[in-house]
């Protein structure tokens, strides 16, 4: 059951100017920021508000560390703005099996590791209105934290 | 001070079956439905969660009812998918004028009344990496609702 906006992932051309900007503009701090290599990407998380399912919403900003990662090719094609939003659940792959048996696209087989040590996955945007939908159950420790 | 992601705004072809989709595919129900003819616009807010400012998150599903509207024209252009992104506050007018001193384009001189009584206002995408913005304050007795 998804119970949350996680999420709204964003991606930028430069991950520090974006993450100052929005300090500036707002106020909001980076929680958190990692690098994936294997993704090709590098992302900060902050922290906008907590939950009434004991979880928290977030920014996420994407850079792309390769042009041909697939955050930098959606940049080349699309410009900065909205790349996908995320809903929280406490059992990723209970709704991921469900929403695939109700025949809309889930693009991994298994949910993977996401950052901060979450498990994610992601729904087909054709199948969704347009709209890349990611999957998050956040790691228990963080739950914890929150 | 903004205070939580109060909606991701999804422009939609087909407001109908938009929500259906929602529903079917997540269970998210419907909280309210509106129109407003003067911006050619028939919208829905799907509530998800409630956020710990007291408030809430919900999805916008913005459907045009007319191919001159604002979102009529962006629908052309770009086809279903995320529109905007709103953050609540419980001063739009102070919060909106501090972020026009700090040189971002406020694009309302003063906040007009948005969906169920709230009072928004939009920033500029070209000033905030690519994200139209909007900034909302619910109206006192939405608010209490929650």
């Amino acid at each position: 059951m998804l119970t949350r906006i996680d999420h709204i992932g964003i991606a930028c051309f430069d991950l520090d100017k974006t993450i100052e900007f929005y300090r500036e503009t707002y106020g909001f701090e980076v929680l958190h920021i990692e690098a994936n290599e294997e993704q090709g990407l590098r992302e900060a998380m902050l922290r906008i508000n907590g939950t009434s399912d004991g979880g928290m919403s977030c920014l996420q900003l994407l850079e792309s560390t390769r042009e041909d990662s697939v955050v930098g090719k959606w940049l080349a094609k699309n410009g900065e703005g909205v790349h996908h939003i995320a809903f929280g659940t406490a059992d990723v792959d209970g709704d991921a099996d469900a929403i695939r048996d109700k025949g809309i696209r889930v693009l991994y087989d298994e949910p993977r590791i996401g950052s901060m040590g979450s498990r994610i996955t992601f729904l087909h945007p054709k199948d969704c209105h347009g709209v890349l939908t990611e999957l998050v159950t956040a790691a228990p420790s963080d739950r914890a934290g929150h």
